[in-house]
């Protein structure tokens, strides 16, 4: 891979692109009002998918796409501007430029399936993402990190170091990235690391959640004798295995399957379902409510 | 099924429901437009969805669905207004009311699992439509459908009868139905009949299209040995199963499949593809433009 | 659906086809055996399928369709010969004629999908079983099931008759039928009742096991904010939903679909997957072992 | 990547292990013949698979897996010997040892995923092969191939070199592999290169054959408006992606993806689909007869 550390360039220009994303009780009036706010900014919507959860007294979401000539020189004025409208409706919202590119770090142990599929996809600019840093309690995927210009950190964890190595961690990754990817990272994470990043960790968890929870999932789907198996991305909260989940997939297993084919069955669904769980954080097309997630993809 | 010739009551209250599709050439407002007419008409938007085609000089596709108190009585000024907006932007346009039932004429032939499907979906209550007729070449389902309260029109087809035996369709279907579905129907729909309902007849073809285009599509799938076979739901236009696609799906066959097993799995893939196709259509989804469909499903 | 109380005839003859289902702990020579008594024995192989849990000192399964002339007249001779072969190699056996129709009797509540699916499946000719009878708990099913010429037993249960009921269900099915199908049957089944068809009554539940078992799975899953919902087919053994998997299936759902939406999205997979775990018992086509199946399909 | 240029071991030790592949015509006593010269040889059957296209007349295909002490001393003796078998029945067959890795070229041209996941498979173990070499008519994957120990052939190819460039291929490829696989090689083969390969070239074609053929498969999906794209693995003949298929995969796609996306969705079938059929083709898992497969797997 070492040819290609730059990603390839995107294809059209995004540089005056934009994505709201609105969640709020919803009212009457409210597409309106952010329509016409957009409409008389100058700003040409591309594209918008709502949602509302219930049309008496429920919650309203919606996500927007739009054009704005000179929106890196306007934006600041825009968000204020947006700021009384969002008031008048209590929204939660938030307007992110196109073409900043998310900062991910990536957290991997043994298996490289997970982390593979992302820097494929990254390097094929699929990924729309900056790798800020793969950070391993292992060192061996070193060789394969750095030609591609991304610095790997090696951070060994044993049952007595766990505390000072996730401090080591925590000041790697603190206002440096904007999300943390789990890629078959097989260290608990602790309640303090992820007070600093509140739905801003993605793990792949190795089963069809809520199934199989926990250890040794396929395993258990083994000894279940259950005919499909999955793997499930979600965001990490302080129950284990029981955040918000952002995307599933499935695949048909038979009795002629033992742990070991669906283990390597599972990385395939494994590596799928991380890399579009990513790409849709990275695209703002996720938002959380309660436990669990609207996905506009 | 003789009990439940009724089918089940919806279980939310639609009678202010109201649906808008639009097309259009794309320019900045139109959002902001239709979302602010709707507003200042006291109408409350509870989902939309829009796509472009090309952010710079494409098509624009919505559809929204609101509620507005008084809808009944409201609806012709409603529109007379929205006219001067959709004139403005060169929009293609309908607001239709959910409560207002859509009405199909189904017609088949030999094989029952479509006919049977869409009447489970209808007594169900999940097909929100008016079977208003069920016209077939056969007369073996008379006993089948009567029962339900729904007509049954015995018209038999032969080389030589074929054009008589059209004209009389027409008188039964014309003006009394908003769309043909063809259930299995194994005859050829004239221009001259197409012509009355353009993009208004949908049918199932027995393949994944534009594989296996016309007759024995499982006999050529069979012989060209395929690993999945499809069913393709589309509107029917005068080049032979060309017409724009509505729907598709598939499923896994193996050399295992004799010509017999591939009609069998392909019987459910079929009734499975054209019972979404009608729904679609039935909750106006659907909107054509040119040889393709754009569907908010 | 009243014209065709009689199902479609084969369309092969079967009257001479024969099916062996063999399991036993692995050895050499099993297949050998096996293959040289059906040769001497002047039957031709149709179709064989084979599983090795584990090549040394695993378990042996093998299912064997055969063509014997005159299998009716010499099945007798040809099981007691066999009763040799399967000695010397510890088998678990049986050796059915496939003229001769599994008996079916199917239990149902007040959701149709489930029962109609299998109507539908046995009207076509698909599924090659005699529907013995259809019992339930209420009496709404009735003038669908009588006119096709199936008995029908309407036996209310409450928690006080609750065990009298089941008694009464007894007599109706005790050496009446091979196997009892629980086609969204809402009570649960005595341990007592259980004894009776061990691993010969099929369930259907709306989940994909092991996530949400017992009640109301799909506002489960609802609250979980799976992304994808699913029904198992299984064994009824005394633990609740804990049976021997003979299939499942699954469907992609999205954060719009409500508990209802998931339950007529569900009605599809559950009928689905029934139907396939129905044919698959009624063609010999499973295995149980420990808590687990092999499914030769 | 370069830390693993050689792959996981297997985890279960393969050097007895056999496989036998028989296509002949349908008589009785086949299955005991073959089973009974394994028995007397020896050798324990750890799993077979069987088809019969038609119980009279027809084709009979068997695969078989055997475990036989000594099998690299007693191959030879082995093969002798059921010369005598196949003779009588008029077998075409092998006998294939799972130690003995088949031997791939892989042809790429710029597009760098069917070769990655390849790589990827093999690298981790689940490919069990040997990578005799890459050969590309472009040079930029060379830095990728070469750290890994596979030898990368640059072979330019225009259309006054086409010929000669073939002839340089053919060198390196004759005698030196069992099977080509064309992972995105954008080059037609020549009759004359088939010729030397029949049936050990494996194309991975970028549509669901046979619905687009040809080039440009992605732009003819997207003007067609399909509702589901896929790939199709498949064995080259003379005829233009018209030979016997291996395997196929589908993803569902929507008016919102244009070409860009369909071919970026593409890419993971494609990979997906490949990797498959390499994986079925270096099992002896396929039997070509006539344009179709039969696949064991």
């Amino acid at each position: 891979m070492i040819p290609k550390a730059t990603p390839k360039p995107r294809s059209i220009d995004l540089s005056n692109r934009a994505r709201m994303l609105v969640s709020c009780p919803d009212q009457p009036g409210i597409v309106a009002a952010v329509s016409r706010f957009l409409y008389e900014h100058g700003a040409n919507i591309v594209q918008s998918d709502q949602y509302t959860m219930d049309p008496e007294g429920g919650l309203f979401f919606i996500r927007i796409e739009f054009d704005l000539e000179g929106l890196n020189e306007r934006r600041d004025r825009l968000k204020a501007d947006f700021a009384l409208v969002a008031e008048q409706f209590s929204m939660k919202w938030s307007i992110t430029r196109a073409s900043r590119k998310k900062r991910l770090a990536i957290f991997v142990s043994k298996e490289d399936h997970a982390l593979l599929e992302l820097l494929w996809h990254w390097q094929s600019g699929d990924l729309d993402a900056e790798i800020a840093m793969v950070i391993s309690n292992h060192n061996n995927m070193r060789e394969l990190v750095e030609p591609l210009g991304i610095p790997y950190h090696y951070i060994p964890v044993t049952a007595d170091t766990k505390a000072e190595a996730e401090c080591r961690q925590l000041e790697l990754v603190s206002g440096q990235v904007d999300v943390v990817i789990l890629a078959r990272y097989m260290q608990i994470i602790s309640p303090k690391f992820i007070e600093h990043f509140p739905n801003r960790i993605i793990n792949i968890h190795h089963s069809f959640l809520p199934a199989f929870v926990g250890g040794k999932p396929y395993a258990q789907a083994y000894n279940r004798g259950v005919k499909i198996i999955g793997a499930t991305a979600h965001y990490v909260t302080e129950e284990l295995d029981g955040g918000p989940i952002i995307e599933q997939d499935v695949q048909r297993v038979s009795h002629r399957d033992n742990v070991d084919d669906l283990k390597r069955i599972g990385r395939h669904i494994e590596r799928t379902v991380l890399a579009r769980a990513v790409a849709w954080y990275v695209e703002d097309r996720v938002i959380v409510h309660g436990n669990k997630t609207v996905v506009f993809s």
